[in-house]
């Protein structure tokens, strides 16, 4: 296509593109957008080697000719991306349809970052959503990631660790995730420990010796209530007579929920109740609701395969999209059968409504001139405009922020401890309704009468 | 546990560990084996850089000293994988149970390799088999891999791009991909190529014209039949005037099956039955299975999000796991609630067994030394003593071969062509029964009496 943009002359067009998606994951009432910082960095760092163009040159067509022409791939030599992005902050809630990241620039650099930008914030916006339900199924409890032996390949698992820990994880057993991105890296000893000794207990004592005050006992590799846990107590108390505490121990197996509250009895019996509870095994936020619905008495949750790659029937992938909306100055549509795959036109603001206890009300999307101070503002929903609301909150933020501007990055990038601040305070702006886990209220996202009007405008031209 | 082992002396425990999955994944009827190159060459590669040292060096306990010892630390320093991997080749048809991967070495090496082995192990089978039910399912069509924008970063779309190709996929719109793994780069317009220019028919004449012989013409921006596919057809009779040939339309919405009927009537009355017939959106293997069996004409089908995530419901991630089966000589089990998490103890093979028409009859795992050249075989599911199968066939082969020994590679990783055809000839020894999306045959996978014999004696010896 650039090839075609640029012997077209059409490389001095202007475009603008919007990144959205058009249902929240999970079945789920909102998103938490993640993957900003990794994709503006590498739209930032892009560029053709030495190497990439003499493989694009050796590109034959069908009928044996060169595929690239030599000017194309002269441009692509010197390919430095000259455009603009904003976008809304990483650790923001998020609603299907509106463009959480805008890119404007020439057409070709338009399209060239597309698939960069998608593949990082489709994912960690997926994972840091992920986190963030078990995070609030959890009652905010303590999530720690275990995904790596799951991920794609290592540096998925790396994208997976920063995305969990922005949504809510807490700690991550992937140590080189835990050191790049100043995470506490947590872990337990795994069953061949338990195994490569000549009997539990001894395997535990050994543990507890070596590390005294950091020390989590895998209580099932041979039965939780009968041998683990009588184990672990017996350690505990070993601990505590040389001025120790054991933190906790790991339920890796079998009824959760059943299991945590026995071993919770069984600790507190013996006096032990500052003794944690870890539970892990595919854990994810339905499972941990339910465990916590049973009356378990988990503390800690080990997430693995579910978090890093946001598994599950409805899962596994986040359908962000790429769309033009705006050539040389006019606002551009694309049409379909399937009404939420038609797009809205021109270049949009997001406006978000609070309302005066804090609670958001509604996002609108107008245009990105267009004033809102007027005191009634009714927004219409983009996939069905038989679907109004009025806005009655008066406080608004815009939500896009300016990050690259004519090539020059103008945004400092917050510390993933800020972006966790800011997921935390936007989560609790968010009524309890939008986070159920099933049946989700939907947050009303939708487009100001101005913007409405010309969408219809240009269906009604479009349409054949 | 690397620190703890070293610490107790363990440091020169011989162990060995199973890598195997237990169930497929899909809740299909195989898995295909892949990731092997990937993991074994990250394991020989494997070092703690001065960085590495460092950070681990500043972590410190809950009470305030040092995690780790500098004995360890230098231990780590000078770490360099010494042990031995026996693995089946990429391209092998595997299933539960049956130790895909196996390594021998010392406690610490064994253990430090666990999780880099799993992630890539994981993934690339998760997503080889993936792309193989596709190839089954669209009886050995054409697939090809679109997913970048939606893996787990740019690396997990790399790792997914091989692995699909392993299993099936003919070509990639990753271009990094195919210049790394020598497949061919594939690709069509986006819907924005049709927007950004006056009218569709413009820009497909425009495409047509610059890509004369590899043109493939998206036709849903704005309507398939009545827009679409007659600018396409007057575009392919223009080609053909110029002495070129349109190579394909595609359809990326809407129904399918339907549309791509009705496109191949009008391409045919057309005289254009050689334009070829993509089709593109959330496909899987189960939609290509009905698209087929509603008499949709799809010669090429575009991949992306199932493929490269292992998507839906049963998808996402292949449960791979790395249990030790064996200790300073001595078998080692884990016991369970759960009887498949029962592991089978001992150095094992794989030897899998060919009916004289040359489909697979069943996999005998035995011990590593185990003679099976006497007449009668009879095998035991190793989750369930009841269910046995005698095994009649007599051609059998060994499918574990010697990867790395004692540190040194010993193999030739083969080209990923002859991976590919290796997938193919496997999958062609399968019965049709055992590749069936739904309710799948289970292939029959089992240890033998010797095997069997032991297992029982460590459980009864271990129960507690």
């Amino acid at each position: 296509m650039s090839a075609g943009y640029l012997e077209q002359g059409k490389s001095t067009d202007r475009a603008t593109f919007d990144l959205y998606y058009r249902h929240n994951p999970f079945r789920g009432g909102y998103g938490v957008a993640a993957g900003l910082q990794d994709a503006v960095q590498a739209v930032s760092a892009m560029q053709f080697s030495p190497e990439d163009i003499e493989y694009l040159a050796s590109l034959k067509t069908a009928a044996g000719s060169d595929f690239f022409t030599r000017e194309f791939l002269d441009y692509l030599r010197q390919f430095r991306f000259s455009g603009s992005i904003r976008a809304v902050p990483e650790g923001t809630a998020i609603f299907p349809n509106e463009p959480i990241l805008q890119v404007s620039g020439n057409l070709i650099e338009c399209q060239i970052v597309e698939t960069i930008l998608l593949c990082h914030i489709n994912f960690q916006t997926l994972v840091a959503t992920k986190a963030a339900r078990m995070w609030e199924a959890s009652n905010h409890g303590a999530i720690l990631e275990f995904g790596l032996r799951r991920a794609q390949g290592p540096d998925g698992a790396l994208s997976a660790c920063r995305a969990a820990y922005i949504g809510g994880a807490a700690a991550t057993s992937n140590v080189l995730g835990a050191a790049l991105f100043h995470m506490p890296p947590k872990g337990t000893q795994a069953h061949s420990w338990i195994q490569s000794f000549p009997s539990e207990l001894e395997a535990f004592r050994i543990y507890a010796a070596l590390f005294c005050d950091d020390c989590v006992l895998l209580v099932d590799t041979y039965d939780v209530l009968k041998s683990g846990l009588p184990n672990a107590i017996q350690v505990a108390r070993e601990l505590e007579q040389s001025g120790h505490h054991l933190v906790g121990i790991r339920i890796d197996s079998g009824d959760l929920a059943f299991l945590s509250k026995r071993a919770r009895e069984m600790l507190d019996q013996s006096g032990l109740d500052y003794v944690k509870i870890c539970a892990s095994n595919e854990l994810d936020e339905f499972i941990i609701s339910e465990i916590i619905s049973q009356g378990g008495r988990v503390d800690i949750w080990g997430v693995g395969t579910k978090l890093v790659t946001g598994g599950g029937e409805e899962g596994g992938a986040l359908g962000g999209i790429y769309k033009m909306v705006e050539l040389n100055g006019k606002p551009k549509i694309k049409l379909s059968g399937n009404v939420e795959k038609i797009t809205s036109p021109g270049i949009k603001k997001i406006v978000r409504f609070y309302s005066d206890d804090g609670l958001m009300e509604a996002d609108a999307l107008a245009h990105v001139a267009e004033d809102l101070r007027n005191d009634e503002i009714v927004i219409v929903d983009p996939n069905n405009p038989l679907r109004r609301k009025k806005i009655s909150a008066q406080n608004r933020v815009e939500l896009l922020q300016d990050i690259i501007l004519n090539g020059k990055l103008v945004y400092d990038f917050p510390s993933l401890e800020a972006i966790r601040q800011r997921r935390a305070q936007q989560l609790s702006a968010l009524h309890e309704s939008y986070k159920r886990l099933h049946n989700a209220h939907e947050y009303k996202v939708g487009l100001t009468q101005a913007l409405w009007q010309e969408k219809e405008q240009m269906l009604n031209q479009a349409t054949v």
